[in-house]
């Protein structure tokens, strides 16, 4: 609790903290009177006008008078960010898709491609080189006026946030990759991408866009292959000391049970993964995305051999929710996913288990909900990875303007 | 992340942040040199000086000149906190005995006394009622010019840290007890103590006094009868959205295992906990402290049976404690209470079972210590809760001197 509040603050650093405020306040809600940023700051209507000033100065934002709807009194003032004053591109691998968004400031989509591609294990070289392709697909199809502040990118696996190292991502066939450093080379511009953990960023995304909007403590389990966790604890991401953080999957419920991708026995993911789903209902393990559609389809027409494999993974997924709600006490549990595709169908199983399982203090206050962004969560939530420089001081990106990244377009 | 810089700043509040940042930094190291401030907090010398002089005319700190020690330059000017210019007293709840401590600014303890009690459930009130005693008594020992500020208390349960509701307390045989306004209650003065889990509380402590001094992710966990959790995540206590979470001792950890007081089956505390490890060593369950002291010097005098017991024990604490490691990257893991104890002798089975199930990036940063505050820890960590408000906002404590808690003297 000390530590948080270690650092004094001279004025400038208040300059930079108010105007943080701000740009965060406008980038979250998509825009704002200046009553409402009074309020929602704590500063002062001139202190708010100052700021805007610069920013509207650096391009960064724009006002205009808002509609006066009939209530009497001067129409208020209405704050936007511009899209294009600064945009990110944001890439997402996952174990069946590689994704490319461009998103504004203020959280606009400007841009967006998803391409699929087989499940197995491909090579780091040709991922990175795909993705550097989808980069540049997305840089051209900017508008001309735009500024390119930075990239992040989502991986499928366990990443140190410090450079984008991948330790580990068993379904993607990786260990201990350099990632961030090969996707920067193939990037060019000499700038350094910033990676993270897929369900990491869903989280982040789902907090400041999603399901989970508003809410300060929020569990976010995401399921495919494998499955992942994302944490906000008291409004920010749980991270861990390096980045590691939020692998729920890896909780062991079995400790006897079945050999894990990760080398463990009767991990969580053992029991609530893809695999276990498909073998339950009679389907190939391996049998993927189009197996997964199949369980969906059977589900959805009743039969009864497919809900009950779903129902055993839904008792699965109350008993290890059960624990992390103990341990977390989370308002939320979003569901991403596969899980969040499976809720409508072991919502009543999960809460059952809850019921038993959970303590009754925090099991009272947590709601279980799928999520809302869907498979673009990790990507949104990248989009928001790479912002994170310019929203925690954007005073830094006023003064010398252009700071522009570029691409190679080899 | 941006809700945590939603709060823009005007001088006013500036100027109280500044005043937390040192007194937060003087409060954890005891005592700084002003040069030392200067490079922890970032202010300038001569609105350290400014701050300081509020802080030393209201009692709260002094200034003496350090000595030379043969260096060149002026002797440097050393700060401590008054330990006797704010005080609280802290009590502890344990499942076997009471604590009331007096502690002053800069964590300086000024009485402390623990009383054993027989387990067992004792009536909510008679506990109570031993707690005001203490407190009295605490409040009698201080020194003439000492000033009471708060009072905070630490509660083997789950606590809902709010208004010390306690939801559950299996072990003290409490449900749904309002024991924060009961404890106000009994120490009169109208006036809220300020109420929290346990192992929370010995988590807050090993980090600002003990074993996780300066380490930022830390997982603390307690075992004694049952098995709790302290979480510190970048610098701070999770405390879950309304003080419940932590609650590790009920992660499933075999689903279709033994049944836990909480209710639920196979938690982690089943195989974990005092019970467990009393049964496997060949004594009975409930055989309480002096079975527990049993256990431990036999297995000092190297019994075969007792050892292969505590192994057992060892090798549940490495297999929650792998998924732990996980779902948060610690950098330190901090065993206390009984498992403190137990260290030596499971450390190796411990590290084993880490090597094999967590994933190996977080393990490879993570180290586990026995706690260094003993089973004072919950108690001083109550101690820094109750300073928390003062900590968080000196000035607010600087202006209407004395603002002094009373207790009823009944």
């Amino acid at each position: 609790m000390i530590r948080s509040t270690l650092v004094g603050q001279r004025s400038e650093s208040v300059r930079r903290a108010n105007l943080s405020a701000i740009v965060g306040e406008l980038h979250a809600r998509g825009g704002s009177s200046r009553s409402e940023l009074v309020a929602s700051t704590g500063l002062t209507r001139s202190a708010i006008r100052g700021l805007l000033g610069e920013l509207t100065a650096a391009g960064l934002a724009s006002e205009a008078s808002g509609a006066s709807l009939g209530t009497p009194g001067r129409p208020s003032v209405r704050v936007r960010l511009n899209a294009r004053g600064a945009v990110v591109i944001a890439l997402d691998v996952e174990v069946d898709s590689l994704a490319a968004a461009v998103v504004g400031l203020g959280g606009t989509v400007l841009h967006h491609e998803r391409v699929t591609r087989p499940r197995g294990h491909l090579a780091v070289d040709e991922i990175v080189a795909d993705l550097a392709d989808l980069a540049r697909m997305a840089r051209q199809a900017l508008p001309h006026d735009a500024r390119l502040v930075a990239v992040g990118a989502a991986v499928a696996g366990v990443v140190r946030r410090s450079d984008g190292f991948v330790a580990m991502a068993p379904n993607l066939g990786w260990r201990d990759v350099p990632f961030g450093s090969r996707l920067a080379r193939a990037l060019g511009g000499g700038f350094a991408p910033a990676i993270a953990n897929e369900a990491d960023l869903g989280a982040l995304a789902e907090h400041r866009r999603g399901a989970a909007r508003g809410v300060d403590d929020v569990l976010f389990i995401s399921g495919e292959v494998g499955v992942g966790g994302g944490l906000i604890v008291a409004g920010r991401p749980l991270t861990g000391a390096v980045g590691y953080g939020g692998e729920v999957g890896h909780l062991p419920v079995n400790p006897d049970g079945a050999r894990c991708g990760c080398g463990s026995t009767g991990c969580w993911e053992t029991e609530l993964g893809e695999r276990a789903l498909l073998v339950r209902a009679g389907l190939p393990a391996d049998g993927g995305r189009e197996a997964v559609e199949t369980v969906l389809a059977r589900a959805a027409s009743g039969d009864a051999t497919t809900l009950d494999a779903i129902a055993e993974s839904g008792r699965w997924l109350g008993i290890g929710l059960a624990g992390l709600v103990n341990v977390f006490n989370p308002r939320l549990v979003v569901l991403g996913g596969l899980l969040g595709r499976l809720h409508p169908f072991v919502a009543r199983v999960v809460e059952e288990q809850l019921d038993r399982r959970a303590l009754p203090a925090p099991r009272e206050i947590v709601r279980v909900v799928p999520a809302s962004l869907g498979i673009d969560a990790p990507l949104l939530g990248a989009a928001e990875l790479a912002f994170e420089p310019l929203l925690s001081d954007p005073a830094s990106w006023l003064g010398h303007r252009p700071r522009e990244v570029q691409l190679s377009t080899a």
